[in-house]
């Protein structure tokens, strides 16, 4: 059993009418699908939700195909959903208006590699790890890691970060223009291959995070960063949770440039001691990465060790070359399977609030107990250095009780973000299941003005419908 | 004389209607102003475009303020001018359509400081020699630097930059969230305190670089940075403007963490020459500065200088004190009075290219070759770093032939800029002067996209209207 859509998704379906589907068809050849497989593999994501599967799936290659559906949609009001790899956590793919996907994942050329400028123009299916080991040899590297090997398309479409965001920023900060094709089929292009801009309106900021619900972005140009002479990796175990935030509080404050600076609660490690017979010891762990010079990352690794021990750090370990680092790196790399095996035939879901850094350590703490009081299994990544962490539960996908009390568990910890000035999501987007809390989040004053953007770029409704705001 | 208003302007003055006035005037009582000098005042900024008054000046002191001015204007259709310290550079803030202009320089608190989270909230008229003055206890600095001691309301409304953007961003990068008076009187906030979000389309970019077309900020919520262990300062003397410039590139391309890198071209340097009785070689110059630990700067100042040698850098002259800092600095510092000074009677307009780094060189050498062909003198200084350069004509202000060279010049400029793929402004917004550059620049289809969101957000057109859109 899957977890029941939720009860704000607004809009019938509204099928593709026979003339479409022929264009579509005759457009696309075999590059255009209705068979049950394909739709089914196109109406899910990472989340909970049921499969909903669109109506018709077409495999796009070039921009110019995209305007080819867009016009299509356009004229007959039907809605389309782009698509790159699935991994969204929140059910941003599902076709809950039925239509047409777009998959990009065949629009996979890196278009342009510009080594002296430090920027990378790739088509949307591009993957993060496609665009890093395609420039290898530049001698640069795209920062940005949410953990999947994700689509730079789905990245951008999400606002996507992950653990390097401490350091780099996030999708925000790391896409410099993009080329979009409108609801109404138009090719416009936003931003430049320049750095900074200060002309018109930032319209590469409206679109990223826009969760294909105003455009489809086809092309994106982002920023390289050239790969530290050196890098060291670190771990450090604490007796508190409290420790380990008050220790990522300072190294922030004191202005440590650190690369990664990730926690892994008891729980997470107790899994992943079990899962690759590890005898770390059972409590709260930092693990961190530090770029630079050689005796940058020396020098930083050595500061953070005297702020950790402070706070009582022990077992501090660190490594410079690349298989060392990734043995110390385990532990976070297997923590999700881990965890999962931790209770067989469960399913894992993630939450995804993001706080000042000085209420990180109450909002994790206040989160743990009430999963402690409900009963249910959980354990904790977190990009502590930005004030996000992940509590995701275990539960049961055969218990409706269990699904509605993770549903509350959910709720309170949205509501405990939003007190303490944060956010209901740091980096996973809105999708259909936070669509009440981004109201809650933004003020219905602050959404109706997003419902005034999302009517003026996209008249019809016809953008990945029903997600992120309900017009 | 002033240069004309530019042709592009559209829509005739509305007038304020006397209800409105009396509105006004019974609610603002002595803040609210029609005195000629008041109306003048407001009626300029730092451009060469004649003065163009407003009809009222209304000078609020809260977002209640502004939410009372936005209610009538909403009313009585009537155009809005949000007003900070006038130092913007492109007409900004003249009010070509007549109407309210609304001075916010009153709104100077520092609403709350949160050290630990590294955030500040601040009125919108608190300028940002006054943010780092009041929080300088903290230990804690707001690194963005344009030169004008400008209003952080606007900063945040041009998307500034300056100096240190090379290593801390511009406003786009910096502001966290936003208290908004919208077109129709409404309080919204946008952002919230977290350092990053996925929540819904993001408002807080939209805001910041619409230059008050699109709501009023009253409140802006900033990140803050530890004020580093150790600065050191450096400069660098060249044999061209291309040394200086591949000099630069080398520097961002090995990944040096500089947190200024700005250039000076043989005439800046001979105007301060003069001006502040130095003997500096007349040759273009790279004035650089450092922030890190003790041991950071020391080997980014040593890293740098071996690039510099590469390229015929000669003159190397570091400080690691602020005294010793702020005399390398004096150059930089006195460029504009020295260049104004050097043609006695003139004025000076400035252009604000920014291209890919690679084309820095090219982009900056024929610039000058047209100028030295026009035969009007100019100084350049530039952020290189973020390859965005200032241009400087300076022209006699009775010539409206020399005013009509330069706007040639000028255009050859964006022009060559667009080519080489940057933009027509990297800190100084569109305002009037750039309104024709930006439909080049992003395009028809894009513009009209920015016409619909300015109609979804400004349905009566009231916010300074007759900028950056027409509408």
């Amino acid at each position: 059993m899957n977890a029941p859509l939720p009860s704000h998704i607004l809009g019938a379906v509204r099928p593709v009418p026979a003339p479409m589907l022929q264009a579509l068809q005759q457009h696309f050849g075999d590059r255009c699908s209705t068979a049950t497989a394909v739709r089914e593999q196109h109406g899910r994501d990472e989340s909970t939700y049921p499969i909903t599967p669109p109506e018709v799936v077409v495999f796009c290659e070039s921009t110019d195909d995209v305007v080819v559906v867009l016009k299509l949609a356009d004229e007959h009001a039907v809605p389309v959903i782009p698509f790159g790899v699935g991994s969204s956590l929140e059910g941003h793919t599902l076709a809950v208006q039925g239509g047409v996907c777009i998959d990009l994942a065949r629009m996979n050329q890196v278009v342009r590699l510009n080594p002296e400028d430090l920027t990378v123009t790739v088509q949307a299916g591009v993957t993060r790890e496609q665009v890093n080991r395609e420039i290898r040899d530049s001698g640069l590297f795209f920062p940005i890691d949410p953990g999947a090997n994700a689509s730079i398309g789905g990245m951008s479409a999400t606002r996507a970060s992950g653990t390097n965001a401490v350091r780099y920023g996030t999708m925000r900060e790391n896409v410099l223009g993009l080329t979009v094709v409108t609801a109404g089929g138009e090719v416009i292009r936003t931003g430049t291959r320049a750095k900074k801009s200060a002309a018109g309106y930032d319209l590469t900021r409206l679109f990223i995070g826009s969760e294909g619900t105003l455009g489809v972005m086809t092309e994106i140009t982002l920023k390289l960063y050239p790969l530290p002479e050196a890098v060291s990796a670190a771990i450090c175990q604490f007796p508190s949770i409290d420790a380990a935030v008050r220790t990522t509080i300072q190294i922030i404050q004191m202005g440590v440039p650190i690369a990664r600076c990730e926690l892994l609660d008891a729980n997470a490690v107790r899994a992943v001691n079990t899962h690759s017979h590890l005898s770390l010891q059972e409590a709260p762990m930092l693990l961190m990465e530090f770029h630079g010079s050689e005796a940058g990352v020396k020098e930083q690794a050595e500061t953070v060790q005297d702020i950790a021990r402070e706070f009582g750090g022990t077992d501090f370990q660190w490594a410079t070359t690349p298989e060392e680092r990734t043995k110390l790196w385990t532990a976070r790399h297997k923590a999700y399977f881990a965890a999962l095996q931790t209770r067989p035939g469960c399913r894992c879901q993630s939450t995804d609030t993001c706080v000042p850094i000085s209420h990180l350590a109450e909002s994790i703490n206040e989160s743990i107990a009430e999963a402690e009081t409900a009963g249910i299994p959980y354990w904790i990544v977190g990009h502590v250095g930005d004030g996000n962490f992940h509590l995701s539960y275990l539960l049961d996908p055969n218990d409706p009780a269990e699904a509605a009390a993770v549903e509350r568990l959910s709720t309170l910890m949205v509501e405990r973000a939003l007190r303490l000035e944060g956010t209901c999501t740091g980096e996973h987007g809105i999708g259909l299941h936070k669509m009440p809390y981004l109201v809650e989040e933004a003020g219905a004053g602050a959404v109706d003005l997003m419902k005034n953007i999302k009517r003026a770029l996209d008249p019809k409704n016809i953008m990945n419908p029903g997600k992120v705001v309900a017009v």
